[in-house]
């Protein structure tokens, strides 16, 4: 099997992810909650893991690195805890539906919530945006379209927020890992991100990065192992925003994934997987009926590409790159019902390739064959 | 070391657990987002997990069992899902901070709470219970205490809620796994439990169990990978409550404890764990010094055993336990601040041992006698 449907979830792991969840399952005890062997090996694990993922991100504090069980639950945390119904936030038609519909929800209580419109190649206007910007609370976008890999100028989008006041939360699912990230560098002030995509980790961790002074209220609210006698969630983060027991078995391999890629680089990662993608999408490009969709104009860009083949309809189309190639790609709708709109897809979906740093040269041009084939 | 802190994570998994969680991290793609061999084998393990949760816990549909990271955000998912400010909630002084900060938190929007006392037994009067329900909306409780043990009667208390047309939301985080729990006999409307206690699982798994009927409003939003152009989450159960990536890695763990579980009996391993715990209760009651809390006239009850020994502080108790005879328990307060308050253990905690199927009769006598030398 071709596996090419990374930007769901990496199949293969980094290095040492699974060595570390296993030896995890067999040592770790209860993150922060006493004193003894086991539950300080956990509280351990959970720590380097967040010094690890701030390093990893440009995070100042690894105290300001919270973790949860994927990156949907993060982006929630960010949305649900920074704004309510007497705001305003703005976002962009490239996004999820794990940004789109809690900002939805927000705007049924009374929120409002201006979406900048993106083009049919997937594309915004920076100057439209700053037009949206007055009197916003914050501004809520993606790092790259999981759609159609579009990367957005996080730096410029920064920019022009503060100057605004609005603040910037991203959603950096598609990109952590993938694509060097320094949160403060660029100037983010929430960063939310998936353990199991680009960061190689296991399923069952994701979290954000907080900018310190950036104020959440807590979503979830528990036990917390310090601060028992206190009515409310005790205040200081991570604490703030993390309830209930830590997976510490899934965050010792999300810890091991980041070392590894501490230890690679992300740069050299994203060369390779820029490369992959490049070279994919030249193989694909010229191919009569196929339709690629996104601005492969501007690099570097996620690492995937969404098209679709003749007038089939995409599920059609990924069985059959499954069925009679062996190749798993991801079909229909990628949960960003408004740029399916943008590009024209909302009826057909598109057929989704996506890579990972594994992914070989020979499996490329497989994929590339086997969508001439189907388009012949 | 003697692991003695099994109310707070199990430290030995039932067997075949690691094994699961290991193949799921070399195989499983993203549950429910493409219809290619691993996605397809991610779904199959959360469906499996769901399957065996519902026939472990009684509940009449797999598709009504929601899986979470832990049991607070079930207690979170539960709670949220169905009170507001409007409303009146009951609960008890026995509860862990997972069921209370979350109904403090509504409290402080102004929705309605009483709370059922405790006496320094940590017990509950039926009869005072039944005055606070008229009106209620639900009465949240937990199975067993997590500081002393002590069980409540779900059945009665069921009966008592449902006369008053209230909703009981159950706590069974100490209890799934452990004791035999049939939610539909016992009349429990919400279940929620955690995968890594008694259930013997990986960490980063929970749930709730639903009797069909109960109607939840979501507290995550985000990508269903179904009805991807609703502005909503989608409305049917599972769907509803569960949003974003799923940890089948983990979850491939819970099934796979959740099949040893159907397969020994609960009843049978409850029978253990009583037997474990009233040895460890006969070996250290008449030791002088000992303070023993909870009521021991009932059983069954939950596997754990709080003391103090003598005057010291609790937690120089568990350090001397660790240190002086490897014997690994957990000190201090244990996130349910009424019931210290209750007992009279507020300022010195308590050193709490619990136990799994896999403790043994030495280790049992080894932690009496550690006790016996302490208190000395």
């Amino acid at each position: 099997m071709i596996y090419m449907d990374n930007a769901a979830t990496t199949l293969r792991k980094a290095p040492g992810v699974i060595e570390a969840v296993t030896a995890a399952m067999k040592t770790a005890g209860n993150a922060a909650r006493g004193a003894h062997g086991p539950a300080l090996e956990a509280a351990g694990i959970v720590y380097d893991a967040r010094e690890k993922l701030a390093a990893l991100l440009g995070c100042p504090r690894a105290d300001h690195v919270i973790f949860t069980a994927n990156a949907t639950q993060a982006l929630n945390t960010a949305i649900y805890g920074l704004l309510g119904p007497g705001d305003r936030a703005v976002t962009t038609d490239l996004e999820h539906n794990s940004v789109l519909r809690p900002l939805y929800a927000l705007q049924d209580q009374g929120m409002a919530l201006d979406i900048l419109p993106a083009d049919r190649q997937g594309r915004i206007r920076y100057e439209a945006l700053e037009a949206l910007l007055p009197g916003a609370k914050a501004l809520v976008c993606t790092h790259a379209s999981n759609l159609t890999g579009n990367l957005l100028d996080l730096a410029r989008i920064a920019e022009l927020a503060h100057r605004y006041g609005a603040l910037l939360i991203v959603d950096a699912a598609q990109t952590a890992g993938s694509i060097p990230i320094n949160m403060t560098e660029l100037g983010v002030d929430l960063l939310c991100f998936s353990g199991h995509k680009g960061l190689l980790g296991p399923q069952g961790t994701g979290g954000l990065c907080i900018r310190p002074g950036v104020e959440l209220r807590p979503l979830l609210r528990g036990g917390s192992g310090v601060r028992s006698h206190d009515r409310a969630q005790p205040p200081e983060y991570p604490t703030r925003l993390e309830a209930g027991t830590h997976n510490a078995h899934g965050l010792a391999g999300l810890g091991a994934a980041a070392d590894w890629l501490l230890r690679e680089g992300v740069e050299k990662l994203c060369a390779r997987e820029q490369e992959l993608t490049r070279r994919f999408y030249e193989g694909v490009l010229s191919i009569g009926g196929v339709t690629v969709y996104g601005d492969f104009s501007v690099w570097p860009r996620g690492s995937v590409v969404a098209l679709n083949v003749g007038d089939l309809d995409s599920s059609a189309a990924a069985d059959a790159l499954y069925t009679d190639y062996g190749i798993a790609v991801r079909a229909g709708a990628h949960c960003a019902p408004r740029l399916h709109d943008a590009l024209g897809t909302a009826e057909r979906g598109a057929v989704r390739f996506s890579f990972s740093p594994f992914t070989t040269e020979e499996e490329i041009d497989a994929a590339a064959a086997a969508v001439r084939e189907l388009a012949g």
